[in-house]
């Protein structure tokens, strides 16, 4: 049964899965956190991940959001020019920063964008991954983003939706669109 | 092959599934659209589906975020003492709504949310769906949430997300989250 004790839990929601949603759920959950005047702050694992659209509507919320921009840009891709190295110092930047603000107090609601992402490559450890985890304090609210989310975060997490991509614009030849994919 | 007369075209975006974050997913796109300094306006299909989070956030945005909301309540719930005629009147002015903003020239993304609960309430036909989305401005961003997602919907969507539960916090035994579910 349901404990009233937990109404105050703070909740480890991961938004996984191959299809478009993932991060805009993620934004969606900063417009119900402003509605409560709750205090946001989100750690971008892969920088470069978000278009301008994104980052100028997330600064029009500020001071309520927060965002760090942290991480170096995707990896493996051709003009990424960086070293695993310096793609790993990156993400443990970033996940410092994780840590730091989960336990600052200052915020309801934090966003990991991107964490599944650098943990399949490796750029986090599934120990550095479980710490972080077991680091969350019990009331704030956490969200992980990223395709193919490891399965002990699965386990741990308590609302995972899984985005399916059942049909996707470039298949039909329709280049990206502004304010969509950009 | 993409045809670069396609980049304004304006995509017909579906959000279904049984999981959570279908309407997040859609606000999520808001604030990508404000980051554009775009105008939205959402039709909200039934009546109380969001929650004052939702509703204090989305205000916060205004004036470039206009929220109608419209329908009547849940159907067939406990406390529905409405008819199936006065839900039905109620999902007709709600669509008849949302063609005159489609067509208003004065939004460039327009979302109806859980219109797809009201189809498969029968509150609005299959002939009133495929007329609302024939009529479509070429250029407008439209966006339709809700579970089972008509065939011919997906069939005809540039773009369909299905939102798979995969763990949801209510078979933990843990109660509905302030911020997160209400």
């Amino acid at each position: 049964m349901p404990d009233s004790t937990n109404r105050d839990k703070g909740l480890l929601i991961v938004y996984t899965g191959d299809g478009k949603g993932k991060t805009t759920a993620a934004l969606g959950m900063v417009i119900r956190a402003i509605g409560y005047g709750w205090k946001v702050c989100i750690i971008q694992f892969i920088k470069g991940s978000w278009k301008y659209g994104e980052l100028d509507g997330i600064k029009r919320l500020s001071p309520n959001v927060e965002l760090n921009v942290m991480g170096e840009g995707f990896v493996g891709i051709i003009d990424d020019n960086k070293s695993f190295e310096e793609h790993r110092n990156a993400a443990k930047k970033a996940l410092e920063t994780s840590i730091e603000k989960m336990l600052s107090g200052l915020y309801e609601l934090v966003i990991l964008d991107e964490l599944n992402v650098a943990v399949n490559l490796g750029l986090i450890t599934q120990d550095e991954l479980e710490e972080l985890i077991l680091r969350k304090p019990e009331r704030l609210h956490l969200v992980i983003t990223g395709r193919n989310a490891r399965k002990w975060l699965i386990e741990n997490a308590d609302l995972v939706t899984e985005m399916k991509e059942i049909k996707h614009p470039f298949r039909k030849g329709i280049l990206a669109q502004k304010g969509i994919d950009f």
